[in-house]
């Protein structure tokens, strides 16, 4: 693909087809939050296409706050792993009965396998972008970091590779594992690698933890 | 397409091709904020796939906590942009000399156009999702509408049409302004229709306002 991108035939390359829009729909209705893994690493050249592509990703102001920190260290990732069981063994302290039975069941997070892991954060006050749109929401920074996310895990889906989000940690102590720079503030930890399996049925759904249900636009 | 989709031949649904994943970086790439519009609706067609699109966004636990609001009534409208009006002046103090001519200069919002305006909202406790995965990190629901509405920005660009976040809203005025529920706070405020312009420079970068960097993933 050159620097502009190639649309179909005589059209300008910000024109899309309907074609196109099926291709987005279909990446949009098949991804999925993967929690299983197979170990194998991923191809360089697929991951640095997913750098490229969460660097297209939109941003308040254009002051991209997101940064990336690839987890490689075994004893690091051991750190987060019982930093997750941890948080996780707390969180399920709120349910009981069949539910508590349910949430145990669940398999919340790839940590044990997946071949890439990022520790993902967000700036709380990016020069860039010099406070542009976001005075009145200064969470507007944390979305754009959302939206950054988002980004990788369509391109993940569409490279067949799976992406799954781990939210069940505390931020502060994903802060201090990782030494990151002061005034960077935890969002996400993200798990990435071959999916186990083609999950059809997203796993909440196929475990009755929660069907997906649609809320009509209202109108004013 | 149907209720799976289809890959290319031959290939389960979930198996994307090179070109597929070209589609989507061709997408993510045009995705501008747009904030110049025509004025003639949107196709009611269309509309109804950016709705379903939406709908395939990702959401912790499931729990799908984004709400939005159509806001059709011209006396509204004038009241949302009478609320950006004041909000703008005063993010204007922050800035001397160029820079508050560069400010003045930027268009920010294309409320006085676009043809479809609509007020996103995140609930701040839903039942759906039973609580899963937002424990440690509460602001995991407004992460998703986040992601919801980037979905809907994907979509939109790929039906050639253009979407501009406004976020110099006060979020109290816009919860009193459209009279929601309690437990939705606003969280952005979008303009939908078709793009004045082919926008392939973005407006910050054209306007020497803020300009794109890459900041490479750290190891650790």
């Amino acid at each position: 693909m050159g620097p502009l991108g190639h649309g179909a035939e005589g059209l300008s390359p910000m024109e899309f087809t309907p074609t196109d829009a099926e291709t987005l729909q279909r990446i949009l209705r098949w991804r999925r939050d993967v929690r299983h893994f197979r170990t194998d690493p991923i191809d360089g050249q697929a991951l640095a296409r997913l750098r490229s592509a969460m660097d297209c990703a939109p941003s308040v102001g254009n002051s991209r706050p997101w940064r990336v920190v690839q987890v490689n260290d075994p004893a690091l990732r051991a750190a987060v792993r019982a930093e997750f069981t941890r948080c996780n063994t707390e969180a399920g302290k709120l349910y009981s009965g069949p539910q508590l039975n349910d949430y145990i069941r669940l398999k919340l997070a790839g940590l044990d396998t997946a071949p890439v892991q990022l520790a993902v954060y967000t700036l709380t006050n990016p020069a860039e972008g010099h406070g542009l749109g976001r005075q009145t929401m200064p969470e507007t920074l944390r979305q754009s970091t959302a939206m950054a996310i988002h980004t990788l895990w369509l391109a993940a889906r569409a490279e067949n590779l799976g992406l799954g989000i781990v939210s069940i940690l505390d931020p502060r102590a994903m802060v201090r594992l990782l030494s990151v720079d002061p005034g960077w503030e935890f969002q996400a930890y993200l798990c990435l690698g071959h999916p186990e399996f083609s999950d059809d049925t997203p796993l909440l759904h196929r475990e009755g933890w929660q069907e997906t249900t649609a809320h009509p636009w209202e109108e004013r």
